[in-house]
Order: structure tokens, then sequence, then C-alpha cells
């Protein structure tokens, strides 16, 4: 395998070796040693000298079930952190497949044209696209079809991207070619646009496997194991391909934790209008689809297919985060509204949870009105065209609190928490204000476990270990869903990757990938600026109780900082 | 003397006793010990938690010429630093006359009402003043004058710090009652309009003294050769008084440092336009004013007023700042315009070099373009009017080139620079940098010395000097103009204090007067999550040569951490 360096200046494409100590790194775990490297931690994150990491997971391109992110990382316009967000559709595993261990982007081209990057068998090559200026993800996705033939996959940014929005998404096609799957935290969308990089098409590859396995026997029985493991688990076996993660709504609103009308409230009194059964209902009388798979060889299938009433095609993978910030956040009870609201962040290519907590605020401050699903619709709808208050919007939560004079912002490090309520959720709470990446689901949430969710006891100890976990998770390249079956035992994952590299790993070894690359990260941030003062929730979480539990984030901040030191 | 606390919460007013090592603060140094010590530094600035404290410096009062500082101090809104901002204008002299050490604004109202703080010889007492919403300063005097009597000061905010915009000002009324002296940086406005508190109004005091000397004879002695000093310093006696600091234009220009059109060059080819002669010669022709004293006791007297060409007033106290702000770097040539800009921003109550930072971007981003003076003051209109670009504006630079995509901010942590291209001024810059306060030309500016300005040598500890005789100037109250015959002279500071306080003070305790501030400051800061990564310019200033000497700043920042740490 190899690293595939594109400078945008020059327009030169090198392919180099890895290096010895990168060689069992992949996904978040390479971009964030690529990062922590290679880029100056006080650059400013869409100037010339920030590099934009696309970096499959060590096990993606194989044919472990449900191995097929993609990361992709950068230092982040929305956080000043180093970021890393990944995201499921077919182009990591097509990438790993050609061989491509990361796409490292570099510089910006000289003038202000627009580019794709060509990835096929025959030859990677840069090619002018200023065709595509402008375009949404969908129309993007398309066009590329049409020039490029019906079965590639693409890497794309929409207008919010283009602009540079701190809230901006990289979009991957699924296996359909629909644009929905989304790296959608910290602003990777924007410093892709910063680049002039409006896509990469990445052909179908010849090869089937990015690896081939040291003790096949061994590696065979290793993923059946896995599979059935993954299969038989009541969570990645029965609810997920049911429901997606729509199933949380219900449950997140029952705990109490369900962000309702900007953080005002952790119980939605409509929550039964968005919930997984309506959902299914909706689904199920308009020819849509549940268990549905972003990616070929995932058996978890948590996606979906939204149609309309009239049964067409709104979204696909409509999340329970995107109905939490989107709908109950805003006050919208309509799934029809949450679906619209869904593909237009799709194809602007724009974070739901970012613009969910935006608009939210937008309500707050009363420039429209909480519930009102056509004005939501058209805020959303002015990001594409560029007016100051889409602009606003486009740059997330914090930046739209500050000009709109809205002091509650549920932000941490610059950026939108994810609706789960850190007040009822306070495990939730230590990873939204310690991850290296600020408020940021996917950097180590789990629900459930034996501590009382309420309490802060207990709850510093929990967030280090799901922030752990969710490191190594990110880097093998593993859905973060598959830790149903694996944090209850660890030798799925060394099974497959011992009998896959020859390796000689224990559950430590895995656990240890995680500690190091958070060691990456955290020693970016300290280098850029950060520090254990940074590591906070915003003061109104400190201080005004939600309902209906009337409880305020109370793990000490000092606390936090002590075992986080000792951890890392 | 007393401390003043008022309780915006629970409408109490205290008189409290001043604890003795607070007894030899005064001004800057005491705001930022009472912050410092009083304000926990992870709260939010436009929250409950914030203090707002107006101390008049330790002078200020007295007869000392030249001593009516006024300083204003909070965790600031626009750089989440401590802050002081000093003002001249009649009000300080009045509240220390009235033994008034400090006043701590606390806490807010319950409700959204508007109080103005009353200060006479029989009562002081906080009044409803809703009658005052959305006025600006200039009325908000007028409609206070009618009520209270023509005597009073006024200290007030205008719509920007109602709305709570990051770069409002606190307005103090002049000896002609005119809201033209400002405590312009930092968003001191917007956390006295956080408290609901619209103004105060200070009445005439009967006492013409703050304290009376210890001994009187030696203390008049020492008055008499400051103010020959001050008369006979070149600077002082003539340039001032004569052009007030209008004459910088030429000046700087010439240094090649004066910021024009965004700082895309440092020399403006119409300076001639704005200078001090052409300044000087429109004045004479309006029967307008140099040789003006902001406030009683000033022997150097560099305000002026300026008169349209109708012959009526405009503006009071129009400073190089303004004109480089307002004018160069927005491409304007008309003093005309920019004395209105200047007028319009003193009543709106918003900051003229962080306007002025804002426009140039705005113009750099096509929203209006350089050199229009009418779409520059319709833009600064806007921030009345509360539109979503006028509260860009009023939220200063660096928000306003976040959401209109403009990477070259001259700012620093979140502050406008002042009218000085730390490229060509690197002393400038390193005060910039290093500064506990952001990029403030108040924290520590002093132009000529030996130091070559355009070479990195040396810089560091010249930044040192300045910053700490800042920090006392700031303390004692003095006019940071008085430096001119001070700086060469310590005995002239040291014979005054003595003979007033009884003290046996030699020139290195008042430069340690400096040194603890700057302590009590950093200690803040520090706590507040800032650190030495913090403490540098922005991207473009390191890699964007500036026109006409083609250099970058290039002052070390790991050379200014290790000489800044060795300091303090």
């Amino acid at each position: 395998m190899y690293l595939l360096r594109v400078n945008m200046h020059t327009g030169s494409i090198s392919k180099e070796p890895v290096e010895e100590d990168l060689i069992y790194l992949g996904g978040r775990g390479l971009s964030s040693k690529l990062i922590a490297r290679d880029v100056p931690a006080h650059i400013e994150p869409l100037g010339n000298n920030n590099k934009l990491i696309l970096a499959p997971g060590l096990l993606t391109g194989t044919s472990v079930p449900s191995s097929g992110r993609l990361s992709i990382g950068a230092k982040s316009p929305l956080t000043g952190t180093i970021k890393e967000s990944n995201v499921g559709g077919t182009a990591g595993q097509r990438l790993a497949r050609f061989g491509i261990k990361a796409i490292i982007i570099e510089e910006k081209p000289v003038d202000n044209s627009w580019y794709v990057l060509h990835v096929n068998s025959e030859k990677i090559e840069l090619l002018p696209a200023d065709y595509l200026a402008g375009k949404g993800n969908y129309d993007t996705a398309k066009e590329l079809r049409k020039r490029y033939g019906d079965k590639v996959s693409i890497v794309s940014i929409g207008p919010a991207g283009e602009s540079c929005f701190s809230a901006a998404t990289v979009a991957v096609t699924n296996i359909e070619g629909n644009s929905s799957r989304h790296a959608g935290r910290g602003g990777m969308g924007a410093v892709m646009g910063s680049k002039q990089l409006k896509a990469i098409i990445v052909a179908k590859p010849d090869s089937t496997a990015s690896l081939a396995p040291q003790q096949p026997e061994r590696y065979k029985k290793a993923i059946k194991r896995f599979a059935l493991a993954l299969k038989s688990h009541p969570t990645t076996g029965k609810v997920l391909p049911t429901y997606g993660t729509t199933t949380l709504v219900k449950m997140v609103n029952e705990l109490g934790a369900l962000p309702t009308r900007n953080y005002s409230s952790g119980q939605f009194e409509r929550a039964e209008e968005i919930s997984g059964d309506t959902f299914l209902n909706l689904i199920s009388q308009r020819g849509g689809r549940t268990g549905h798979a972003c990616h070929p060889g995932c058996v978890i299938k948590c996606s979906n297919v939204f149609n309309s009433s009239e049964g067409e095609y709104v979204t696909s993978g409509l999340e329970y985060e995107t109905i939490g910030m989107l709908g109950a956040n805003c006050g919208i009870s309509s799934l029809d509204v949450i679906a619209k609201a869904d593909r237009l962040c799709d194809d602007l290519g724009l974070d739901t949870v970012e613009t969910g907590a935006a608009i939210g605020i937008a309500m707050e401050a009363g420039i429209l009105n909480f519930g009102d699903g056509e004005a939501m619709l058209s805020l959303i709808r002015e990001v594409g065209k560029g007016t100051i208050m889409g602009r606003l919007l486009g740059h997330g939560s914090v930046i739209t609190g500050k000009v709109l004079g809205v002091n509650r912002v549920p932000a941490v490090k610059g950026q939108s928490m994810a609706a789960y309520d850190p007040r009822t959720l306070k495990g939730v709470g230590v990873t939204y204000a310690t991850s290296p990446m600020g408020a940021d689901h996917t950097g180590g949430n789990g629900l459930g476990g034996d501590v009382d969710p309420l309490k802060p006891e207990g709850q510093i100890e929990y967030s280090i270990k799901f922030q752990e976990a969710a490191a190594y998770f990110d880097s093998l390249g593993l859905c973060w869903f598959t830790r149903a079956p694996i944090l209850g035992d660890l030798t799925l994952v060394t099974e497959i990757a011992n009998s896959l590299f020859g390796t000689d790993w224990g559950p430590e070894d895995i656990v240890n990938i995680g500690k190091m690359v958070m060691r990456f990260e955290k020693d970016f941030n300290k280098r850029a600026g950060f520090n254990e003062s940074h590591d906070r929730l915003p003061e109104f979480m400190l201080t005004e109780k939600n309902r209906p539990h009337e409880t305020v984030f109370d793990v000490s901040a000092p606390e936090m900082a002590k075992l986080f030191s000792k951890n890392t």
C-alpha cells in the first residue's frame, strides 16, 4: 500500500511508501498521526498550510463485516483542534483496494478554479472541474457519473464546502449512488473547499480485498465468528436493522435527554410523532426501506431510504442525531419536514447536527418560530444562496449565537453537541468537554452501561473508556455500532487482526491503539494552544436546570482535568 | 475612599472599606486586581458572573496635570481575556473626588429594564431608565442633563452596548458635555449593557481634590515641575496641542505602517488628504478647535473639535487611530466622511478601531467598495438598526471575517490591531501578540526609540518596557502622552507620589506597579485558558509581505514566549 500525496499548488501527484511506524495505523489513527506530525499546530485551518487527509481504516477494504469507514482529517476550521470525521459509503473500501493507505491533499491552486481527483486502476489525475461549481452533492455525483460511468464512487463537497463554511461536510455516495453519507463534523468540507477540490472520483477496483490474510483459514473462521456475533446481538442483529438509529428518539426522550427547543427541555411533548415507530410506519406505507446497507459487506444495515407521501425518494440514512437536532431541538414534529431538511443539508454539504443547533439558536433569537418547518427549510436554503443569514448558519451554532445575541449555545470548542443533553447523560457530557475534537458524539458516545447517567460519579472513567474505544474503532475502520458485541469480547477483533496481519495482538494492544491515537491528538491540540481550561461545557449547562430531571451538569472540571492528565 | 458595590440583581448599593492591599492601586491596577481576584476566570463575559469595574486612576481627582483617566475593566466578550480600557472626560476626576475608589457592577436585573446609577453628594441610587432605551450616547447625555441638571457628567452606552455587541464602548462626556470620549477597546460597553446599566450620572462634587497631600509644599513644587516638563517637551508642549494625534498620519504613512485597504499596504497614496495639516486647515476655516482639553486640569490638550463645512459641530477628539482605520484602511480620503463616521460610532457606542477593521474586511469581501464613503456610513448605521450585517460589524473584525469568508483579519485574541502595521513596526507587533488584552495599541504602543522598527532584533525588550509602562500609567491615571517627559525622568512621578502619599518610592517602585499589574492580568488569562500559544499574529502577517518595505512580521514566537515568561 502507499500514501498518495496531491499538491494542489503544483498539481503534482506522488505515490510514497508507507513508513514503518505507519503500517499498523489506518483511518483516524493515520490521519491524526500525519496531521500531528506534519501540520504545524498554529496554522490557519483554511490557509495554505493545512492538509486534508483521507484514510480508509486499517481493516477497510477487507472482507471484515461492517469495516468500510473512511476517515477524513485536518485541523478544523470549526474547533481549531485536530479533527477526524469518518463516513460510510463505498469510497473507503475502494481506495483501500486500490492500495491507497491515505490521500494527503496539500496547499492550494494558484487560481480559483475547481478540480476533481480521478482515481482509477490506470492512473490518478487532477482534472479541471469548473463545470461543477455551485452544484449540490446529488447533482455533482450525477454529473460525474455521466462523465465517468455509472459505477464510480464520489467523494464531494456541496456549496457549503465551496464557500468554506465551518459546518461543511464531505459527502460520500452510498451503494445506490446517493450522496447521503457524510463526514459531518468539524468542517472537513470547508478544508476540502479551501483546496479547491470539488470531488474525488473513485473507479471500481479490480481487486476485491485490500490485503491477503496471513492465515487464511483462521481469518475465515474469525470473520464468520464476528459476523455471527453481530447477527446474534440484539442491537446489531435486530434493533439497528429494523429501526436504524431512529429507535433512539423514544429512548433518549424517555431518559429526558432529547434536546428540545434549543436545549430548554430534555423531553419533547411530540416525540411520538418523530419516533422510530412512526418512522417505520411511514417507510412501509411509502415504499421506503430500512435494513439498508451504506456499503457492501455491512451486516448491520442500519441505514434507510425515506420517501415522500408520493413515494418519491427524499433522503437516505436519516439518523437519530438529525431527527433530534432538526426535529425536537427546533420544536419540529414532522418527519417529512425533517427528511426534507436532511436532504437539503446533504445536498448543500452541511452538518445536520451543527445546523440543527444553529437553527435552534436562530429560533431562540426570534428570527423564526420554534416549530415552523417551512421557515426552517427556507433558512437552510439561504446557506446555498450565500446570504448573510445563510452564512451565519453555515458557520454553525457558536457564530450564530454570537451574532444573534444568544448566550445559550450548546457547544464546546466551537462545535455543537449532538442530540444528547449532557445534564441528563453526564458521561456523554464528559466526552463533549474533554474529547480532542470538541462536543462530538462520535468522540465516544456510549449509552447504557452500569453507570447512572444522571449522577456525576463514575462518568469520567466511563467517558475515558468510550473515547479510547471510539479512537480504536475509528482507526480500524470498524463501524462504531460493531461495539455491541466487540466491547464484551475483544478477541473478536484480535483474531481477525492476527490472522490477517500475522501479528500476535492481545486485547490490550487494541485498547492501546486508542490510547496512542488520543495522545497524537492531544499533543497537537496542546501545541495549538488548548489545555484543560478549554475542557468545559458552556455556562448555561452548569447553571440552568434541565427538565424533567431538574439537573445541571455537575461533573467537576478539576476532577476531569486530573483523571485525563493521568490517563494520557 | 471606598469601594462602591452595585448589585443589579438585588438593587443593593453598598460602600465598602478599601482593603489594605488595594490602597495604592488605582485605575487599571485596581480593576485588574479586582477581576483577577473576584471573577472566576471561566465565566461567560456576558453572563451573570462577570463584573464591570470603573476605577479612577491612583492620581485621578488630584491636581496632578493630565491625570484624569478612568479605567473600565471586566472579562472581555471580544477577547475572552481580562480587559481594561481607560478614558478621559470629566467623570473619572469627579468619582474620585466623591471618594469612590472603584465602582463594582455585579449580576443582572431580573427583568429586562434599563437603569441609571445616580451619584451625587447626598446619595447614590439606581433608578429605572427605560426612557433611554435605544438612544445614542449624545441624546442620552442631553436627556440626562435635562433631568439632572446641566453640570452632570455622563458615563453611558449607546445602542451597540445595549445590544451587547463585542465592539461596544463606554462613553464619557467631555468638558462641553459631548459623549466623545470612549473607553473603546475590548467591548466594555457590552458588559455594561449585559448588566442593563444604561448610564452613570455623576454630579459635580463639592471637593476639588480626592486627596490632601501629606507634604503640601513639596507636592506643589512637584506638580509645578511636572507641568513645566509637559509644557517644555516638544511632543506634549507643541505637537499634541497643535495637531493632536493627527500628526501621526503623515509620520506613520512615511514609515510605511499606515494600514491601507485592509492592511494590503502600509502607505496610502492619498494620505495627504487626511493628514494633520489638512485637518488643521479645515479646523481653522470652519471654526473648530485644537488644543482642546478632554477634562479640566489637562495641560496637553490633544483633543479637538471638528465642524462641518457649514460650521456645525460634527465630532470631538478625532484621533489618529480613527483616521487610520476608518480612513486609509477603508481607502477613504475624506476627513468629512471620517468625522461623520466617528460621530456615528461615538453615538452608537462603537469602537472606531474595531469598526474600521471590520469595514475593511467587508470591503475586501465585496460587500462595499474600498473608498466608498457613503456606503461606509450606511453600513455603520446598520449597527444601530440591528440588521444581521450591522450585528456582524458590531461584533468586530474576527466575526466579520469569519462570516464573510475573509482570512486576512488583522486581529489577535479576537481584537483588531490599531492602525500600526506590525510588519513595519515590529515592537508594536510584539505588543499586539503578547499584551494580556489582545491586539491593543493602548497595551504599550511606543513609536520611536533607538530600536529599528523594521528589524526583529530588540523588539521584545522594547515591547516589555512599553507594556509595563502602559500598565503603570494606566494605574496611576496618567494620560499615556505624559510619558514624553516621564519615561526620561521617573522622579517626576515619584516626587508627586511621595509628597502626596507620604511614601518613599523610587523609580523602580513605579516600574514595579506595572510589572505587578501585568502579573494579575496574565494570571487571570492563564486560568481562562490562554497561554503562549495564543501570543501570535495572524498567519497573513507572517507570510504576506507588506508594501513599501516588503517585510513580514518575523519576531520569533518561541523567543517572545521565552522572554515574556522570564519577565513575569
